[in-house]
């Protein structure tokens, strides 16, 4: 049996898919039953890097999810649309789906999922979140046997360029992200990255996965590294940490309410972290579970090699499925290998959060100003680790506090009083700790 | 269907099996579909963590292998015999095998997928590599697209925990050794860890795996870290780098002859690789693949509930497939989910590889022995790239020499003339560089 794919966009993840499919040797055997049938593009004016007969490509795109010939339609255009319309025709004519698009899957992995279900096809999604890292197979499967209990990690490559060159050259954020921009780390608008919205899709997925519920995307907390400045990177330095945008979802400490806590934020991570030494555009993932304790996936989280990479790993996976099963997909596998659940999870507010902070703030170089902090932070039960001061110009002085881990709700609530002393200038940074 | 599962061995493992089997709230929802149904031990009378009814646990581990009323044999017993007879019998029998016994599938692994594609059955063994690391079904699956080139690892964690501790504390081997002894680190006999054999049979299944060959165990070259003082790690980290037992295999760059090259040996591990942090039991493997670039596992590599986790890993990924196909275990299945090769490979031998190398000597601290040293290494075609000296006592100075990459022939010739130097005392230690 050869199984036929059509391929919806042929950019650098679709030449990379092609290059692989093209060149079997040495991979895994089932490549050589795997045959790309038809390609869907946008335009076919536009240059490959990939030769194919002629009148293989088309920009016919519904064509290719109504050909009764194809039997896996991998989704490799990005975007919302055409690509989860054409997702949702394919399944409905009962293909099935690799997608490498995290946008589509965490915005509407309920309605494709149910969808899939109803028509008994698999939705592979290994390459939506960090490319080549093979986490989401791991979760499904390898780590299956655990009881995950928290995720942590760096999953977008652009901050973790820009912050990783802030550190190494003590540079500010704007003229990093210009400079990444120039090399082509960083798109020309850089929202869905430095916004944290890129990590926000690809940790909605991943806890979806680790805690069997569904997640709403928009009870994500979200913060993104534009606040970040070159004085914050220099104190996390002196106080044994780096700065990293982090995706955080963990089973919530909360004792009064069960549920799940889902945040994106920059963090101050110790320097003995496993992720702290996670520099340039490379992802890392850490994955807590019973009783496995932890363990750390890092490699490559975007680019076509990586991306191509897992994209036909999902393609191997399906066709070793449908091989072995003369059923059709089943609901069991399914359950191995899609996203079956189907209630929401309950996201803790970010206020019921307890974490340690750090904040940079800005006040008048006088005696008491100290005091003046220290009382009002105590008058909200948030206990202080750390304050250092260092002496500006013009009257004014640096201090940072390190609290100890403490109640969101109390630390907003000493942070909202605090801009009542006379003596507080501003407060640029406010980072948790991990 | 419920899946029953014969357990041989109810040791640290095989009591953390049950525990994951007995508590399955939150895991894998196939966990819910499994039972164990008959545990086999050497001696009723040891005391056990968890609790059975009367009449599960039995002595005669024959009759588990022999039930026919059993789906899954688990051997978590270790040691070669009876684990490999009970195993072949099992096979023999119909029965699904996962395993956590690397020595076994290392030496007779040939044997056993042999016997395993005759009758139909799988063989699951990630607890038999790094225990928690997902590192098997990554090769076997995730990362099938790619053209593995390269795997290193620091893959016994025993050796990792004596030779992290005599970084932190300038200790020598024999007495760390006997406090890891002490502590539960290392065994009594700690031959199979210091002497490299375990991190041998564990490099043999993965480069397996990798390459698509089988591996005789004998052909792999192999160097323990008795030899390695608390003079060469502080060396090593003079020089910028950390000593680590590495596991290496890949595809042979020697133009002359195809292969593959794999060897287990102290390694100079420059401080800045992704290895060089994996302190402690912590075991880490990098995969290097084409198109994917690298990706880095690292995690809990031996103990209960890491070995554990991967165990009833196994036994869902087995669950699964067979509750997916009603044709019992297929051979493409078998291709994806177990070591369907049946060609040994052509390992490259030691002398034809490439390397740097760092040498400690001790010589007669007079004029003119440098000039002999780097004449010697020249004549043999050895580039060197730094030298160190540092005056030591009775008219004898240690020397450090780092070579540039070299032919390990080559290198070794240079160390055998070198021996005739008259000034040469003696060369403690040669380590090769990563």
């Amino acid at each position: 049996m050869t199984c036929k794919v059509g391929l919806l966009g042929l950019g650098t993840v679709g030449t990379g898919v092609a290059k692989i499919l093209q060149d079997p040797v040495d991979r895994h055997p089932l490549l050589q039953e795997i045959e790309i049938a038809r390609i869907g593009v946008r335009s076919l004016l536009k240059p490959r890097d990939v030769e194919f007969p002629d009148g293989y490509i088309t920009e016919d795109l519904q064509s290719i999810v109504a050909d009764p010939e194809i039997d896996i339609v991998v989704e490799v255009m990005g975007g919302i649309e055409p690509a989860k319309r054409l997702i949702l025709t394919a399944i409905a004519n009962g293909k099935h789906i690799v997608t490498a698009n995290k946008a589509v899957i965490a915005r509407y992995g309920d309605e494709i999922f149910t969808a899939a279900k109803e028509h008994g096809v698999y939705v592979m999604l290994e390459a939506a979140v960090c490319g080549g890292i093979p986490v989401i197979q791991a979760l499904k499967q390898s780590l299956g046997a655990n009881r995950i209990t928290g995720i942590t990690g760096i999953i977008n490559g652009t901050t973790n360029y820009i912050l990783s060159r802030m550190h190494a050259e003590g540079a500010e954020f704007e003229n990093t992200l210009e400079d990444a921009q120039r090399l082509g780390y960083a798109e020309a608008d850089p929202t869905a990255d430095v916004d944290g919205f890129d990590a926000a899709d690809k940790i909605a997925i991943l806890a979806s996965l680790a805690f069997g519920d569904r997640i709403k995307l928009d009870d994500i907390y979200r913060e993104g590294i534009r606040t970040i400045t070159s004085a914050d990177i220099a104190w996390a330095k002196d106080l044994g940490f780096v700065i990293k945008l982090l995706g955080i979802a963990r089973r919530s400490n909360d004792k009064t309410e069960k549920g799940i806590e889902i945040r994106v934020h920059p963090t101050l991570v110790p320097q003995t972290h496993p992720l702290a030494s996670i520099n340039g555009v490379t992802n890392a993932i850490r994955v807590e579970g019973d009783p496995i304790g932890e363990v750390v996936f890092s490699g490559p989280g975007a680019g076509s090699g990586a991306t191509a990479s897992a994209v036909v790993a999902d393609i191997v996976n399906v066709v070793a499925a449908l091989k072995a099963s003369s059923k059709g997909a089943s609901n069991e596998i399914n359950q191995l290998m899609g996203c079956s659940h189907d209630r929401y999870a309950t996201l803790s507010p970010i206020q019921n959060i307890a974490t340690q902070y750090y904040v940079r703030l800005i006040a008048q170089d006088k005696p008491g100003v100290i005091g003046d902090l220290g009382a009002c932070f105590g008058k909200h039960l948030v206990s202080i680790q750390t304050i250092l001061q260092r002496n500006i110009h013009d009257g004014f002085a640096e201090i940072i506090v390190v609290t100890q881990t403490v109640s969101e709700q109390n630390f907003q609530a000493a942070i909202a009083d605090l801009k009542n002393l006379a003596a507080l200038h501003s407060i640029p940074t406010l980072i948790r700790v991990l």
